[in-house]
């Protein structure tokens, strides 16, 4: 197998991305979980930027590795000045990474209009750094800013600006699609072009996703003769994001022969990309290509049976092998299939043909006409199973509950409830102020159980939804809600449905609760 | 400018989505929405599936569609019967579009394993279901199931299957990459040899987009001759979403000289996107190329300011010529110019240079970071500019309410209100239980203030919307609420923000009863 470098710009291009930010800590996590899943280069910053910057690359060169290589990011020399004078190289230098990339221009427009220098000055410009940083020991890859652009506009000068890279040393040239517009079929022309002219360089692939083809024209790069892929690893990236390297590595590693990551660890990706997102304080979208929670999820009937009578049906790989899971979405128009393929890991003693299925069957339909949708609510389905079964056993019943919600204020807050509950004949009373109604109710609720349950106090609530079924109906419409709930090990999604927002999220957050209490 | 056929399937594959659903009124706007784009084809959904799809098809026979053809979507005959003994064909003529899209195996071991039929048997089903289609008077689009995986392993089947349903009669073959699976090389190496094996016929392409791939294999498709785009204009659809026909189309129509849709409507996509993802309650990802939020944005200084310089530096389009804008983050929102068009019908004393109108821009930028959307809210804008000019007066002031929710519910009511107002003077108090507890105080409300304004009673809710803003802050998250009111003349939305559900609504309320009294 062809062995091709990928190269993670998660913690320098990334963080360029909106809402993107990482911490010190968070940064060395994503080092060490993208060196673990066996990445080449780790681009973990630019060091001249701000002294944080480069305190961290002293941190991070205490970091025993297993694989993958840091790489300080910078640029090329400022006009006028050598580079010995240059701070920015010399930051490099310091930074103490075998490994530098330094960005510089390829397009001629750029060095007159932007930079406002000569073309022959911003070609010193490339060769006096490159050679600066290779004599002082540096692996150099020469980032050509708006390469393909500047082929496009002027080929000889972007030529010129790589071979002046070529020249000096550098270990590899990479060629950026700056501003993302590429197509596929381009960045295989230009690359070709540019493999054929430099055959004993490393070529390397940076592509945006503006156009919504990053991953096709990396992919096709490579075709072409790239040897280096770069992008990072969950797409994060300023617009649109960069390349995002797991649709990359899956779709050339596992269908195209390339080894891009040891073998051995590609059931790892699903979960080393979760790190990453939470890290980053993000979630994965849930149809993200190979990771996401829905890239293998199935709705319609048909489609599912089809997937169990013969995987490939819709499927282009087996998810187990990179750490996903199949998964079939409960919804009225799943089949009995489906339905039963979801539970028999819950209920191994539940007959496919039997009577019990078939009510389970029924109920889920009743219910989605009354507004219930399971398939983002699990772990609601599965209580309503227990029901059906005769196995629920509830964790404590309602007496009763009253919300009180006031304008004007009163000492800031809006909203308080009173919950009355019994458990196991005993009766507690508790009241809480909220934010909102809701609110409110939920902190009355805890504090009432926390007696009888000590463990829901690490359970807690992380996500609420609402959704207004039938909107015309105004304020007296049906209103769906969704609660998901975490304690340390696990998540779980329940649903409520009311023409009461209150008793609707009532609903999902004793469900909430009784699943939480269920599964101990 | 060669022109290509858009077929847009997101009430149907779309629909297939996780979390996607549509009611039969938001299927209508959805309908509307594309026609008013200029999209040529519109599946609106399988008539045989059950029967209010089959309902839903005679309510849409009654629209008056500008542009668009209306599709229904099905099946070939099953094994063994007749077309005309057929239910799900039968169903697909009564549906009464002029044109129908039915899919058919074309892979060989789907044919053995799945379908359990010989190879010539299913020849014939799609022979004969496109043959009694045609006959009946139907533009037929035939939708070749997995043929790409089909044409791999067994390419002389998979393009016999194509000429039984041109044979028959099809307007149009579609090839379908059902999984996911393919490779932009691959749509076209595939594409080209059926484009030349069926030159009179119209090609179509439909893909998935599981491998990240499926705008650049559609792009692909079209270069080797395909004339039809089947996708989603967001991307819905099940697993990883369809082809994605914004990015699509834009990429195409921009870059490529071809004409997808009318090009005066190319301004209107990201409006139209946007009132699609809102109909379906779903956002935007931000990153979304050419439609999301962030797909102009700019965040390193560095970039901006070459941006500024040069504005092709860091963008591959203009975005306004796809209605987007270009951003800065944590800066700027909204032109002035753009708030001044808006404003200039409603206020025409208004100075576009005056110091108002840097009064109005700063305090819509306060509201946005508050999560206030004033979109689709034009009516609480009026109202917000009204109160900047000091041209607004309330037509009440609250005094106090009380709004208490509880369970058991009494007499079947779990809400209700007490609200107390003045108007001019003159102090009301009133009371109303409901279905909820916005219902609730929407009545006691209108109650007290019937007296003074009797015309309020003309006035109705016709929808209500909510969602939540910062989800993950779970129930003290940020609302936001939208409701649409009515007279018989005139429709209008209010909007309001708060971590009270009952707050937001309130404000919401407020602005929709004095935006009807001002406009008297």
């Amino acid at each position: 197998m062809q062995k091709l470098q990928i190269f993670d710009s998660t913690l320098r291009d990334g963080a360029q991305g909106a809402n993107i930010s990482f911490s010190a800590d968070d940064k060395i996590k994503v080092i060490e979980t993208l060196d673990k899943l066996g990445v080449d280069f780790i681009e973990a910053g630019n060091p001249f930027s701000n002294p944080a910057e480069m305190q961290f690359f002293q941190k991070v060169s205490a970091l025993k590795l297993c694989h993958a290589k840091i790489v300080a990011f910078g640029s090329t020399r400022r006009k006028g000045i050598t580079p010995e004078e240059d701070n920015n190289l010399k930051s490099l230098l310091a930074a103490g990474t075998e490994t530098v990339a330094i960005f510089g221009k390829s397009h001629i427009m750029h060095v007159t209009d932007v930079l406002k220098a000569t073309p022959e000055e911003n070609l010193a410009m490339i060769y006096d750094s490159v050679s600066f940083l290779s004599k002082n020991g540096k692996k150099v890859i020469f980032d050509a800013e708006h390469f393909f652009d500047g082929y496009k506009s002027d080929a000889e000068y972007a030529m010129k600006a790589l071979s002046s890279a070529a020249d000096a040393g550098a270990y590899a040239l990479c060629l950026c699609d700056t501003n993302g517009g590429i197509f596929p079929d381009e960045a295989y022309e230009i690359t070709k072009k540019v493999c054929d002219t430099f055959p004993s360089v490393i070529v390397a692939i940076h592509c945006h996703n503006d156009g919504g083809l990053a991953v096709a024209s990396s992919i096709e790069a490579v075709k072409a003769g790239a040897r280096q892929i770069q992008g990072t690893l969950l797409g994060f990236g300023e617009r649109c994001g960069n390349a995002n390297l797991t649709s990359i590595i899956c779709n050339l590693q596992l269908k195209r022969g390339y080894e891009c990551i040891p073998s051995e660890k590609l059931k790892d990706i699903y979960e080393s990309a979760m790190t990453i997102a939470e890290t980053a304080n993000t979630a994965v979208p849930q149809n993200q290509p190979y990771i996401g929670m829905n890239a293998f999820a199935h709705k319609a009937g048909m489609h599912a049976d089809g997937v169990l009578k013969y995987s490939s049906s819709f499927e282009h790989i087996d998810p187990a092998v990179i750490g996903n899971k199949r998964k079939f979405l409960l919804s009225e128009i799943s089949g009995k299939s489906a339905i039963y393929d979801k539970l028999k890991n819950y209920f191994p003693a539940l007959d496919k043909n039997g009577k019990e299925m078939g009510e389970i069957v029924t109920a889920l339909k009743e219910r989605a006409l009354q507004g219930y949708q399971y398939e983002a609510a699990e772990a609601s389905f599965i209580l309503l199973v227990e029901k059906i079964l005769g196995k629920y056993k509830s964790s404590f019943d309602l007496v009763n509950y009253k919300i009180i919600n006031e304008q004007p204020a009163i000492e800031g807050k809006v909203a308080s409830a009173i919950v009355k509950i019994r458990v196991n004949g005993i009766t507690r009373i508790s009241a809480s102020d909220g934010e909102g109604p809701v609110h409110a109710m939920d902190l009355a609720l805890r504090s009432a159980l926390s007696e009888f349950y000590p463990t829901i106090a690490k359970v807690s609530l992380t996500d609420y939804k609402v959704r207004v079924l039938d909107s015309d109906k105004a304020t007296a419409a049906k209103v769906r809600v969704l609660i998901t709930s975490a304690n340390s090990s696990d998540s779980w999604t329940t649903v409520g449905v009311s023409e009461d927002i209150i008793e609707a999220s009532w609903i999902a957050l004793t469900d909430s609760i009784d699943y939480a209490l269920m599964k101990q």
